[in-house]
């Protein structure tokens, strides 16, 4: 009888971890849908096949070494097979691979934005697999890994520590706790802005962006109900990609823990969302719907750091300051002639940081099994978004780097004229729509 | 044992309304890009953001108060927590808000498509927070709610009785029992359609609809592939809203009505759309695509009264029935001069009036642990249909009123001409895309 | 207790078909968005409304005869209540019903996408009533069934047998064993691509497809956005596809092959991306937009023969090997002047081909309740593969046929020129955007 416990719990979170993977993997398509309708017509194949590929390459890195830096096992393909139930899982091997593997793709999919409309395709590609199959994989072993990347001392870097030595004794007030980043503010999405970042300086802003006195023109989006779709599409992916990462829902206890991620993801979008568009109409004096869309984006990537110990309204009003700050974020880059087609950098990498920032609001400390456990700390948050931060900018950085000595990370002034569709693709993405 | 036992039903019961409600709130998204593909690619970015505005307003709202006016506890952010397990509770509390949060924000979807192309963007905003924190709400409780607006006498306004009372005495042949309206076809497909055609009647119909001498000009949607896919977007996430609605699904009784709910939802939206594309070819001679859209949708609106009992072959009989009407619908509408840009009104209220009056074909009682209870009849489902429509109807219409009063409800003819994006939004969805 | 256990894994394997066959009925989506994006702006309308029709016919049919004729039962409306819980059944019947009625909708889509362009819509449906009624069930029955068509004796039609008899004694290197065909490469996949196959036969090519001297003219879809978005959502919905034929989850070797089939899903569609971007950039010299997603779709029927025994990599390997094979197939296939607008044929037909015969690969035996049972040969993958080939393939061209004769198939030449769209549904899919 206890087996059969054991056995439909096991089935129930085994379950609830594909469905969740399943939903994150869908993100890829809300990535895919909200940057070609950010982006002008004659980039929208590039960035289609951009999007499509990367996930692709982020599947097949993670599965031939990311998982295993990040998570341990043997560093080739380290046989997620399922076959069996070792010891100490209490869900399928295989369930947990597939929940990560589409966390990886999620952080490369930020990138691809941010890069939009004049990098080399087959740059972007080359940088993919680096990210996938090391860069990620590596601040990812620090933090909530226990892989390879890991052994970095009893306290890892920085004051970091993974969440395999819960019962670590560094010292917590500097230490990015294993509650101090639920899902993935700083871990996934800030690491993917960093990278997107570091893109981004290399390869400068697109040609026409900013005016030789420091005016800003607006490039608009080509299809505003592709950039809309994107945005629902991610809306809904995220409740895969926060709910599944309770990791259990066969008890009361987690299942309770599922619900409310559910219902403070969808609040906090939703504050995110209002707050950027009443900002928006008191800055433009207009109903903007790409800050609107930011806004709830901004929301969802705020409550990602921890969704779980806020209240509806505490989520509500976290997603609000993460839809204002991104509003003045996007300003503040264009300022800073720092182009990003798709507000990515702001969205993920400002309200990521954001998010780790308020864990400490409702999450000063956490009981497990009736011991309280190590408290998420301004300090140990600002630690570990430091650490992460400037692992993947600088890594990114050498990489990118090298990519734009060797192969060269930018199109030639005239194919970014012509359009990077025919260039890079050979394909227009609305052959039949004349251009205005 | 027995503890496990109720942990994994409070589980999986847990996990089937998170997945239910993350079902209902992708609906969102079907509106949005229905709405989106039928509308003039000039008010396509105005379109666009009422859809994400409105679901974000009605998520805000019921949390602030909706949802304690329609289930009761504190009138003011009740505290949707889901710390620990209140003893009545067989899900997680918060499980329970999340699922009911996202029908608010469908029945208020409903409004956006029909007043569309013509009604001032902050207007509807302001319409939205006072539906989705009050109107809903309180029809919501008298029918299927225990809160605080409930509370109108033993037997309820006009014969309704809440759910709470199931013991109640009122004359059975005049009460809208609590098998009258399984999903809401009635409480909230007819009711967003209420609100919606108050808002239509005040507004008027868009320039160039009718003809002085009764014409009517069809106005074609910009995008039908957008619709085609919100319509499969509804489709599929009808059966997050219908399925849901079994409120359980962990014992063999509850399963069976979850699966079978799934079968006629999907039956009955099969019979709706090849009933419209028949109708349609007989009437028009061609096989009129929104026709099959809507009556796909109409099937489905149609079946939510009551999935669980019919048949598969009645579910898409029923379905077909509203597949039928809603194009005879559509004509009458516009031959009265009330211009629906989406048909919303017919859809969701003329098929939610006929999902109502099916009911008691299939479910004259309900037997209830092995007790006979409460049969819906057709006076029944007639008094709970009126009292519905009439107090949404006559609410909005107030509502709508004041609006127009204070601050206006239409946007000026020159701004009607020259396309709500520019006005309301100040951006293009098409930029590039020159139009004919 | 022993009950409660029953009742527990029940009510999850019915949830778990229910969720399945919803990600099943929305590749329905992604089918119509593939094939409107690959299609011109002018036969645009028309190829949704077959999507949306086709779909609804499907339903209904397999629902009034198609189910009895593959699984048995009453042979009209067999009585899928879901009323109690039979004897055999370890999940709701209904459940089962509603998981099988969306697979035969999945074979019916592939020939949308093939014969577009110029097939008649109204001989389409007559075709896909006849489809899904009689063609596809009679074929199934065979292999997966146990309906009123498998009774063909004992070992079945050329070495085909049912699942209904593990315990056969036919040659074992000549049958198509319960392993054969997972979830359905050539059952569901190679079905639906012969019918297409034997359409696009007698329909011949679309005008100005092929030169006078061989040429092959390419003619572009119209909007690229879709076909990624289609196939992002096919994606997705195989997880349901792949996943669901597992047929239960509720024990942990049982989830373990869940999350197996997930996770190998995933990586088949990334091998399958991959490879054929880097045979299109050696070709073309450019990366091909429309053959990175076929080569995803192609990854996916692949495996779809054998999700749960390959590992990762041999997965990712598998659809790399679909995604090369599909490059060739299109290019052949346009050699042959076989006009495939949507490469239907080549996805669906030669790579579930190829699906089928990598079964004995990983596959050669399979223990269950630790007896070995019948091996997935290559003589029995072959015999099966052409049985249904050649079953669908000259039912189908009758049924094609006798269309031809009664009503013909193929619009007349000036309609072909000026668009379906006007012609068969009397509306524009975009009547603003001017054509090129």
């Amino acid at each position: 009888m206890e087996n059969s416990t054991f056995e439909l719990q096991y089935a129930l979170d085994t379950f609830y971890f594909v469905v969740s993977g399943a939903l994150v993997m869908w993100m890829a398509a809300g990535f895919a849908m909200l940057e070609a309708g950010l982006v002008r017509a004659k980039n929208t194949t590039e960035i289609l096949t951009k999007n499509v590929a990367l996930f692709a390459v982020a599947c097949t890195m993670y599965m031939i070494c990311g998982y295993a830096i990040m998570y341990g096992g043997d560093i080739f393909l380290s046989g997620i097979t399922g076959d069996g139930v070792a010891d100490e899982w209490t869900y399928a091997p295989s369930a947990d691979f597939f929940f990560q593997v589409v966390f990886v793709a999620t952080a490369m999919s930020i990138v691809s934005g941010a890069v939009a409309e004049r990098m080399k395709l087959w740059a972007f590609l080359a940088f993919a697999v680096v990210m996938t199959a090391v860069i990620y994989p590596v601040s990812g072993s620090w933090t909530w890994g226990n892989g390879v990347a890991g052994s970095f001392g009893e306290c890892g870097v920085f004051g970091l520590y993974t969440l395999g030595t819960p019962g670590d004794t560094c010292p917590a007030d500097m230490s990015f706790v294993r509650w101090s980043d639920f899902a993935g503010s700083g871990i996934v999405h800030m690491a993917g802005a960093a990278a997107a970042l570091a893109g981004v300086l290399l390869l400068g802003a697109r040609k026409g962006k900013y005016g030789p006195n420091g005016e800003v023109h607006a490039i608009p989006g080509s299809n505003l109900p592709l950039a809309a779709l994107g945005t629902f599409i991610l809306w809904m992916g995220w409740f895969g990609f926060n709910g599944g990462s309770v990791l259990a829902t066969s008890n009361v206890e987690n299942a309770n823990a599922v619900a409310v991620v559910f219902m403070n993801t969808n609040a906090a979008a939703a504050g995110g969302a209002i707050a950027a568009l009443i900002v928006a109409r008191i800055l433009f004096g207009k109903a903007d719907l790409t800050m609107l869309l930011n806004g709830a984006l901004a929301g969802l990537v705020v409550i990602t750091a921890e969704p779980s110990t806020p209240t509806a309204l505490q989520a509500t009003l976290f997603g609000a300051l993460g839809g204002v700050l991104v509003v003045f974020s996007i300003l503040t880059l264009d300022k800073l002639k720092i182009d990003d087609p798709v507000g990515a950098i702001s969205v993920h990498g400002v309200a990521g940081f954001l998010g780790l920032m308020l864990v400490p609001v409702t999450n000063g400390y956490k009981v497990v099994d009736g011991v309280e456990e190590g408290a998420a700390t301004y300090l140990g948050q600002l630690a570990g978004a430091a650490t992460i931060f400037v692992w993947v900018f600088v890594a990114s950085l050498v990489v990118w780097g090298i990519l734009k000595v060797v192969m060269g990370i930018r199109v030639s002034e005239e194919e970014e004229y012509e359009g990077m569709d025919i260039a890079d693709c050979g394909m227009e993405a609305y052959p039949e729509f004349v251009k205005g």
